[in-house]
């Protein structure tokens, strides 16, 4: 995994004050006793609705997450497991409400190259007025596809700042294999996305301060800060919807047809490596980014049952 | 290898014409028979003079070259054995003396942990007036120690505008060697040299148009292009002066004191991976950079009996 809940790629994060009584029901598999609620709105249909709601953020940018879910969802349909994420992991908030975060989490079928697709969206109301908004979007393969993983961030930081993270994650060291930068980079044309979008006047390159999280992107990675103009946002809306819209949209488009559902003959040898890697990557991710953002969030007693419930999906 | 004679990291390449006569005696090993000739200023002491003459870059750029070489010959001298390449590989020109290139090579001992540094310059008038320069330098390690690779390049395309490269680029793939990420670019913060350059209002992150390329760089990477305003110049001496040459230094400090002279415990498997690692790296980038640049910067008679020589230094 690159980025889940972005704490790397934030300017400094929020402090969360949390409250040890709440008014919300406990709701635990855990041993730990929750003092403030996490709960979605459930239905049998769907217990991931509230994911989907999207609630904070701006129309085109809503839209934007609908279209990518649906078509991650409907493109991989069969081999999808439905999602069993409790209540208290699929929605999180602080006493206040002032922290929110929602997860989305659906494993691959076994009989798939998919291992699980992954999305959350935090809300987190800042000390000096406005919002953090963040949402996020993953697809990961298992050991039996040794093609890249989709990354999706959008870190909306005020209504005039936005950080946007759009990669397909190398599993593999590049340098040993450039027949694979050469299919999944190069034929693909991955980089033209980058170099449009680099054309924009309020579009600067963005470095994580994660040394780690660098080195976690590919050659063609778009990680980019979006500053326009103090103009309550319009400038940025635009943006979301003419450019990051169509170029998100594409770039999925480009890791379903060439990476999901390309057919790869993956070795012993080399599955026992991608086994690693994608290991060593997801614990580390956990540890230094996850566990800390949600820890910060929304403090021990309502994080650490969710961690609980995430590390088994996520860790190795 | 990261970069050579940087084709890749240039705008559109000055393209050269060759005449098929030459007044030039020739002088090749090869059984080619120049037309256009490549000799050094050969003494008895030091055959490489030619290459520590930089004649066309400015005072403070031909300062920071000096320096760094004598630093880098001083600290590692009881390491490195004499330099053997023939006066023809020395240094190059066309007829009418409008590209030259000047070459330096001086192998490690073989108790060293040194592969081989390296250094090149290259002058080559543009046909719409002004010239290209380029001035690189580069320390390889062997498989007996497995630290990162010291890389710079200076590539002037104007007064006012240059591209800067400065990397300990890494022989290891940082994902599966988190200590090494930690040893190599965390401790010795290497990032607060890219973070201060990136602080001056003239330098833009630079984005090589290889994909190849990018896959070499570390996660600190000075990677830049210059850009001052039309003052003849004056300001890009000033930002050499003040800023790339003390970083250079420093980052070359690093290189000697926490790579070059540390002592790594290096198995045989993984000395293994180094040797196939370096290999792919310096067989690749010998194809697709020095290759193309010197035959496009000297056409087939001059360049192929010089990477004739190179080739059997360079590549695995």
């Amino acid at each position: 995994m690159k980025v889940m809940l972005c704490t790397y790629f934030l300017h400094p994060p929020v402090s969360v004050s949390i409250s040890s009584s709440s008014s919300f029901p406990s709701s635990s598999r855990s041993s730990l006793k929750l003092s403030v609620c996490c709960s979605a709105m459930e239905d049998e249909s769907g217990r991931s609705s509230k994911f989907k709601e999207y609630p904070f953020v701006s129309v085109p940018h809503k839209s934007l997450m609908l279209d990518l879910v649906s078509t991650l969802e409907n493109r991989l349909q069969s081999q999808l497991l439905p999602s069993t994420l409790p209540p208290y992991v699929q929605h999180c908030q602080n006493t206040t409400s002032t922290n929110q975060a929602s997860l989305h989490f659906r494993a691959g079928h076994p009989d798939s190259s998919i291992d699980f697709i992954w999305g959350a969206w935090v809300h987190s109301e800042l000390p000096t007025g406005g919002a953090l908004d963040i949402t996020s979007l993953f697809g990961y393969l298992n050991s039996s596809n040794d093609a890249p993983n989709f990354v999706f961030d959008m870190i909306r930081h005020s209504p005039t700042v936005l950080v946007f993270i759009l990669d397909l994650s190398p599993r593999k060291d590049l340098v040993l294999w450039p027949d694979d930068l050469k299919t999944f980079y190069e034929d693909t044309q991955l980089d033209k996305h980058r170099q449009a979008l680099a054309t924009l006047p309020e579009v600067q390159p963005y470095i994580s301060p994660s040394l780690y999280m660098r080195t976690l992107s590919s050659p063609t990675t778009i990680m980019v800060r979006i500053q326009t103009e103090n103009d309550g946002g319009e400038r940025m809306e635009e943006i979301i919807k003419n450019h990051l819209d169509p170029i998100s949209k594409q770039v999925l488009g480009i890791w379903l047809d060439h990476c999901a559902f390309a057919k790869r003959e993956v070795g012993d040898a080399e599955r026992g490596y991608l086994k690693k890697r994608d290991g060593l990557i997801r614990n580390k991710s956990f540890e230094i980014d996850l566990e800390s953002s949600l820890l910060l969030w929304f403090g021990p007693e309502v994080a650490n049952p969710v961690l609980e419930v995430i590390k088994e999906y996520f860790t190795v």
